[in-house]
């Protein structure tokens, strides 16, 4: 009959998942374990203790551990993975994505059998795939098995958009479809500031070329870092996804999800529009497309189902 | 007779400088430029557009840019130095300390140069005399140049006292004098939970330990990582430094404060409970101090003065 | 050099003053003073030291103070006008207009005597002209005397919106144009939830019943209390008004706005969609309208006209 | 397996009990039903609708609602009484105690009937007794069932204090003992601002005189007000107590608890230190006291028994 804190437990040590961490522990939304792999384990002790130490100060009551111990997630309510290898040079895709894919496998059979009834995010890239296969490594329905790409590139999308214009990022609603970066669908019809389309605000060509920044956004970050990739932005996006599902906010956001006949696709999952709530993905928009969306969209698909292919 | 943003400048883009910004945008205290060297002027435009990429998640309007032309920091309201090398390996103390002396005053002449209305907050080790090279360098009044140590000493101390007694770090509020780390004073007669003096609460021994714990509490972190050192703590504590200037709110916390006779004490920067608010250090309370941290004070000024020796 | 706080005052200690001044200080924009008639001084004071000894458990610094002094009010950076008298059974509203014109006309002599540099915010009925009797007779550019009311409608219909859909409200985002009540111009075209239009997600039906219940939003609130009116969605209309000016967050918001040939319209104040931040109203945008549009801001704008005669 | 919002009840629609429901709302700590008498219904569903539609201003997704059936409390986690009458000139204290017990007794019936697993926080005055009264008449376990009066009567002392002494408000932290208004017994030996003893501070004259406005502080308001009584701070005080349990944040506060032996008594409510968690009431701490405060506090005690006697 005591009220319990709700737990979220953050698979992977690096700077999402710390980032991810601390901003989920500043909103209260529960105590948070960062569990690494064994080798880690000290480094993401020493992290968890780190922000912990920032809560007297930032006001926040949520305790924050490090450990490489599975059985210290047990029974969250939430799982985020952001645990995986990226890319490096001379490695083929196919390498990246069976790696990644045998990661995810190992990870979520560890979750599942601490956490059966938990919701589970997916961060890791090539990250449609990688949803997929914790989907079927973890035999959970799908409303509780979710991809991040769009909350993210939306952000990005926004973040350019109110630069353009010089107003609050409160008051821009970019939307984007499909998978992330090259295969992301901006949907700028739907895409407004102060609910007056973009395209009566912002020239074609400026447009197309925010759409275009957008799409290389992770790239740029890459570009400029030298070293390593995007952490911040990434990691707000999982929290807003985990806040509207802690909170059953029912909020309407992109996610990637399992799709069983949305938009003419089958057994594949993709970046739609959902509704996030205490039930995971409560609902699936299915929007109308024009021509050119529904092409877009349809490359999209097609390139996650070759990654796809590799992890089935 | 617009209403602008305040402006804050992060000197240092590495972990902390960068963690204070994100935790500054957040509270949208003002807009942020992260400064570091030329050849890092990269990296820091990537992390910079990486969290403003956070913003339209987040919800906060602060624009956070990365630079290395101190131009950029013109008219700022508060500049923070986190800039600086930490100890290596074979490193003596003295060449430590005659390293980053020479980094802050190559710092404070662009910070000056630029910003000549602002306040200044050290957090560079060991801080007591880089706060007092800055101090000097700049010729600010005292009251406009000040260090962090107590609020992270004191953050550390909370934090370990929540956990020993199991209660919201919101009811915890230690108190330290002194200089950082091994030099600080624990006040334990003026620290409390919700209240209570925790000499009621805790046996001596368990405080005597928890003490030796926020002593070393730095090293503990430093040792976890195996690489680099604390920053979330950190950051939160210039930021909430930063909060009571920009607010005005009259917080009274520890600072590194310059002495005119305080405490006994002539031009020397030492930590003691101040007021900070919109005229930075308003006022230094003098505590009535036992013999036993009389003497504790005064080993921790003695150790301060012979390193401010190395930067005079 | 030193840094103060904002100062906003609240003039009229009724419901929607009180809750203005509490929601403005939990956000700590600033010090709030609020202002009554002599007659109400003591309930004023009353009302400000109950919600200031509020504030150390909710955790803001941000004085409240009662007065009916206007010297109390002295430089000011922004004043929300909410004095003024409702309609009574039996009264005319030419009555009401002249009454209302006249309490404008001496606060604003006070509200400029004091503070000659301040924004004024306007909210007092019926808003368009009270805010243009504001305007005329505090010789204030355009600029700095705004009314409120678009957001209030907006808030209301977003609301219902949200209800109907069973989705968040941070995902809504409807927009209307015009002026308050019966002659709001609600924009379905330029309304969406989670970017998706309206029209998609709810019949023509349903949003029409819902178009009407935000325009006798006002009465529903009236009918259902019995004695007086709405205050709590007034007074965050307000302070949200007042926070993307005190913060310089250039929102995208319906004010009610001065025009000069926008919309094709001349020295009248209208409801349209503007850009706020520290200059006030920055900018106003015009949109495209359809001929059904154009005829209701016509009618909108020819019964605003009608009671601005009154007030000339 | 859903995650579901924390849900509730808010009983008397007076100014306490929706400011109360506002304030939990803007925390997102649920949604809030607001219950009153059905002569009230339509007024009460009135200020919630109100609410709720500030709340996409205000950014909350919690639904308030308005009701006088008890049905809509069902399966709260979490129910406030606010319900009950004032004295009123003439009114013997005997006749407000057994009025309000009656009230207390109904109340309780409809809320256990329908939230038999819920935790009960007590506002109405005489807070002690009716307390006592609810206790009896739920039959629950003594940690389920709390008054509230120190958190107010301390945000009252600590405001002045803040004032007094002119630093932030987050840093007084006052502490009582007691009963509510004359019975409180003021432990200044336990009363710090930033950790330093508020006898160090300020005079025993002027303490003298604070600890005395701080007693008087509901009358102080009364006395302004010349109508009704204060409620944003009383609002505000149940709110940090409810956030401390359904957040289970184990705060240190102040809390009317049912004491079975704690300081020597028995069978009594009494206002004491407690820890308040995700179990209520999860302790009580136990000060030693002087002879001074002994005194008192047997002087509050009895207060309270007299008053219990009427109630049994």
């Amino acid at each position: 009959m005591a009220i319990k804190r709700r737990k979220i437990s953050v698979v992977g040590g690096g700077f999402t998942g710390t980032t991810t961490a601390l901003m989920a522990a500043q909103k209260e939304l529960g105590d948070v374990v960062l569990v690494d792999i064994p080798k880690m384990e000290d480094p993401t002790k020493g992290k968890a203790l780190d922000m912990l130490e920032a809560s007297p100060v930032q006001g926040f009551d949520s305790k924050i551990t490090g450990t490489s111990d599975y059985r210290d997630t047990a029974d969250s309510d939430i799982v985020v993975i952001t645990a995986g290898i990226p890319r490096k040079p001379g490695m083929s895709r196919d390498d990246l994505v069976s790696t990644n894919a045998g990661i995810m496998k190992s990870v979520t059979k560890e979750i599942v059998k601490y956490s059966p009834d938990c919701f589970i995010l997916v961060l890791t890239n090539p990250v449609d795939a990688m949803t997929y296969s914790v989907f079927q490594e973890s035999g959970f329905p799908k409303n509780r098995v979710i991809g991040q790409s769009g909350v993210l590139d939306t952000a990005r999308f926004n973040t350019f958009i109110a630069e353009e214009l010089n107003v609050s990022v409160e008051d821009v609603t970019g939307f984007v479809l499909g998978g992330h970066g090259d295969d992301m669908v901006p949907m700028l019809r739907y895409s407004f500031a102060g609910g007056i389309p973009l395209e009566k605000l912002i020239s074609q060509e400026r447009l197309a070329a925010i759409v275009e920044r957008t799409r290389k956004g992770g790239g740029e970050i890459v570009n400029l870092l030298g070293t390593g990739s995007a952490y911040y932005a990434p990691a707000a996006s999982l929290v807003q996804m985990m806040e509207a599902i802690l909170k059953d906010k029912k909020r309407i956001l992109p996610s990637i999800a399992y799709l069983e006949g949305e938009y003419g696709y089958e057994d594949i999952y993709l970046g739609v529009p959902t509704i996030l709530g205490g039930n995971g993905i409560e609902k699936i928009f299915e929007l109308d497309l024009n021509e050119e969306e529904k092409e877009a969209l349809n490359k999209s698909a097609e390139s996650v189902k070759e990654v796809m292919k590799l992890v089935k």
